[in-house]
């Protein structure tokens, strides 16, 4: 990294460099001065390096450097020295410089916050500023990490012969599910280009194409309500395969997840479990559950036959489920923190009424919320059905099908983060398949696409797709790590009648085919292979291995959860004439 | 690229398979049927592969196989045999496939055109069709050369600390000489996004962000009116370093040519010349001269005082230039030819007056538009300065600097056009250095930056800044290629207060400043490192590798020169409802 301005960075001299002359830049970390002399850290993207200004030696210099601020980038030129008082932190903590010059590149006022990792600035504070946040060694590892991540991933997919193609951002607007971002045509008064939700549509011609093996790590948009974690653009490694079967996708980016933890962790991933959605979603109640720890949902549906209890006899009448949950070492759970998890699956968006406990104490006994319903025999078989153990709690959730899974999921997660269970240094990382193709508007009973309408179904179902739509499975599957959703993707339909089969069971009329997909449908019938393909959402698989908190950890320039650039100042006004220049006018 | 559908491409298989059972799929390119037996060639994006069907071995696949259109889509599966008539053309020209089954996976129509290099095809339908105009090998092949420049020049700045970072495309509206495009705001209604004309402030914010050394390659948006080989997103290597003089990312960025000539077309591209902008223009009256041939302007002021002609004398008194260009060659031009060129440098965007010319006979004597004018040994003189010979042609232009700049050039390089003087297996690389840091515009006499505000002024010349500032030269320079301006680049100023003058010699009040830069003012309160970078145009540098003339050559899915792309139909209208989302009216 030698330039004009430096001979080496501040992370790389050592021992092996003693009596060199050199030449650092960087920033003022910090200044200690002690009198007779002062120590000053160095600071850039590569490390840290000490100079030490001594009165007895260069006596100007030292009082230049003592006023020297936090922050002021300076450059120094002198020896590498032996230090007294090693570091052995630090790379670099057997050396110091002995300076001969001092240069002041750039002044600086104090910073509103510590650039340190553990710094005293406020996220929106720290957002205004981001390009000081970037600094904190934290922050810009993370951005290093981004970029090595994407360069694994490129080696990988480049090995298997996939051809990095750019699909264009200005395109029509398609509705894939969320709100397109549009864009006025100044040359085209009245209409609007739409940024890509993602590239879908435009991976699926390249197939038509003949590219056979595509991939691209581009950013997409979605103009959303921010719940979650979420930004209007985000980054996706989205890829496409033609001639290929599901179990060829699956291996494909196994593999991927294999050269990324093996470069990036230096961990050899196994083979990727894989799981049914139904598997999911009745053992774990979530079509992405956190497998660093267990935890399952256990059927207790023919055990609890002979209680008679009623909340139990209405789920069983109503073709509801009855599920336990065995809470390892939550058998010293108090009255309120039952309460507590009690409130939590009634909450409104879970709906449950109510939450039965078994404490298995540590003499083997339990104690229940259904002592009066059932003999302890029955609830030893419960306990003995859950896998409970003296000291464990186990929670018991009856109602319909839909509600007990998903409220015994959030309690599962909940009872984990509580109990400690999830294992940070463990990785869970696995495929679901066999997603249903359909599923129904709860409130209108319409018939909805599960992922998106272009998705092949499996072929062993259709029979049933007029009968029942939503018992046809689709070739489509998820990978997730940690309990996040980080890929996604299907084989898709290749077929013009079938696409169009499709299109109507969604509910399209032949216009709006025509309007939204005609050109789709047109490509369908010039020759296309079948293909598929997947989309792997970079910024969540980044935060996951830098082991952040949110996306905006490990994106340079973030939104806040409001869509707003507060450094930029965007979304912003903008002049009339630009308004007029594209015919809009601001209502 | 083995698949649950194929077991090779049909690029692969050789002599060396000989016997083995294959499957292939791919697109009947097509069938030859010879009564008895017919011959398949079936194509993917890796080769062609021959089919033989023959009645003799199985009647029904024969009669299957004559019966395929261009472009259906099939899987074959049978043996690999040696072929009786080799095509030595053909990586698999030795072998051809006895098929035992044949299915087709996607029939096709007839398509609007050839799917051939030579194609029948005109730009618009082909447009229309872009994933059928994709399957032409030298289209599919364009973007695979594309994706490998890109490789070549991650793997390069990848191996020089270089960290692939992403940066926003909804930012804020900042004026760079062309118009933003704007997105509006749907959780502000009211407000606009903007996309970027490029990352500029957001890469210098990360080199005050400490990251030292940054690239990316992104897409930028502009909103310009498409007068030449223009699209509104295009694609750009950006890149930006710390700590940094001119000289240091002269020598990067040449390396990093290197690389990609070594790379991509396996040559060793030498040191790259420097050229300054005033021998650029002096010399060929442009700043991205094509070198491929030479046809330099010879300045004939000194020879030309004692010829009496008018024009020479106004061009002299008005300190204007008078130059010759020797056409070599062009001394067999007819009247009408050289008609030609004179209503060429007067047509009114050149605006020269005439065009004087000498023709070198083949015997050394000289016939010219001056003959009454200068005597024998004047002219004999004007053509020995001009380095011409028998059979050569001089022109001479004479007028202000500017137009003789501007005519002298452009009439260069169409000479070389017309005199195929321009190898185009030459590669004519270099460095154009010592911009202008400002011009005047012709109209106003306002000051503007030659290349943007943020170019740090070349030092030895600020002195001058206040008496002549388009005297004082710019740390800025650009890489040339073959007549196209691949890269441009500069020294950023680092400090507030040479970016504060810089602004207000620009014209900008206190207030723009401060609304539209405020944040890159501030910070550079908060210690910003000397820093500078440049930008390659990938659409361009790619283009000049494929030998392509127009940049949507190498783009999947261009707009055509009206900035739609005639495949999506867009940009379109949209729904009064989704409008309404954002808070516009269309006028």
């Amino acid at each position: 990294m030698k330039t004009g301005l430096r001979t080496h960075t501040c992370g790389e001299l050592t021992i092996n460099d003693l009596n060199k002359n050199v030449r650092l830049c960087g920033w003022v970390q910090k200044v200690r001065d002690l009198g007779k002399f002062c120590f000053l850290d160095l600071r850039d993207r590569y490390g840290i390096t000490q100079i030490s200004f001594r009165t007895d030696r260069n006596a100007d210099l030292y009082e230049q450097a003592r006023k020297l601020g936090r922050e002021f980038v300076i450059s120094v030129e002198g020896t590498v020295i032996e230090r007294e008082s090693k570091n052995p932190q630090l790379p670099t903590g057997d050396i110091e410089i002995m300076p001969e010059t001092l240069t002041i590149l750039s002044s600086a006022q104090l910073p509103p916050f510590l650039i340190e990792n553990e710094t005293d600035g406020s996220e929106e504070l720290r957002m205004q500023y981001r390009y000081l946040d970037i600094r904190r060694p934290m922050v810009a590892n993370n951005l290093i990490l981004r970029s090595q991540v994407v360069k694994a991933v490129r080696e990988y997919l480049d090995g298997l012969g996939f051809i990095e193609t750019e699909t264009p951002n200005l395109i029509k607007s398609t509705p894939e599910g969320a709100r397109d971002f549009i864009v006025p045509s100044r040359l085209h008064p009245g209409t609007f280009y739409a940024l890509p939700q993602s590239p879908q549509i435009l991976k699926q011609l390249l197939m038509v194409a003949g590219m056979d093996r595509y991939y691209q790590i581009c950013k997409c948009y979605r103009d959303e309500d921010f719940r979650g974690d979420r930004q209007p653009e985000f980054t996706q490694i989205d890829c496409e395969m033609s001639f290929v079967e599901q179990e060829d996708i699956l291996q494909t980016f196994e593999g991927m997840m294999q050269h990324i933890f093996k470069t990036i962790l230096h961990i050899d991933l196994p083979t990727l479990p894989r799981l049914t959605y139904d598997e999911c979603m009745s053992k774990y109640g979530s079509d992405k559950p956190d497998l660093r720890f267990e935890m399952p949902m256990v059927d207790l549906g023919e055990i609890i036959k002979g209680i008679e209890f009623p909340v139990f006899q209405q789920a069983l009448e109503s073709k509801g489920v009855i599920v336990g949950l065995c809470a390892t070492g939550a058998g010293n759970f108090s009255r309120k923190q039952i309460d507590k998890y009690t409130d939590f699956v009634k909450e409104p968006h879970r709906g449950l009424k109510g939450l039965i406990y078994l404490k298995i104490n540590d003499d083997g006994s339990i104690k229940s919320s259904i002592d009066k319903f059932a003999t302890p025999e029955q609830l030893q078989a419960i306990a003995q059905k859950c896998n409970a153990q003296a000291g464990d709690m186990v929670f018991i959730l009856a109602d319909t099908k839909s509600k007990v899974r998903k409220a015994g999921g959030d309690l599962r997660l909940e009872l984990g983060k509580e109990l400690n269970l999830i294992n940070k240094n463990k990785w869970s990382v696995f495929y679901v398949i066999d997603f249903p193709l359909f599923e129904r508007d709860e409130e209108t009973g319409a018939v909805m696409s599960v992922h998106h309408p272009f998705v092949m179904p499996n072929m062993d179902d259709w029979k049933h797709v007029d009968s029942d739509p939503t018992a046809v499975r689709a070739l489509c599957y998820d990978m997730v790590m940690n309990g996040s959703e980080i890929m996604s993707g299907s084989i898709r339909i290749h077929r013009r009648d079938v696409q169009d089969k499709i299109f109507s069971y969604l509910g399209l009329t032949e216009e709006e085919k025509q309007e939204k997909f005609g050109f789709l449908l047109q490509a369908f019938e010039f020759g296309a292979p079948p293909h598929g393909g997947c989309a792997f959402g970079l910024d969540r698989m980044v935060m996951l291995f830098a082991g952040g908190e949110t996306i905006r950890d490990v994106i340079a320039f973030p939104k806040n959860s409001n869509g707003r650039d507060v450094m930029l100042d965007a979304p912003a006004s903008v002049d009339q004439d630009a308004l007029d220049m594209v015919g809009i006018k601001v209502k």
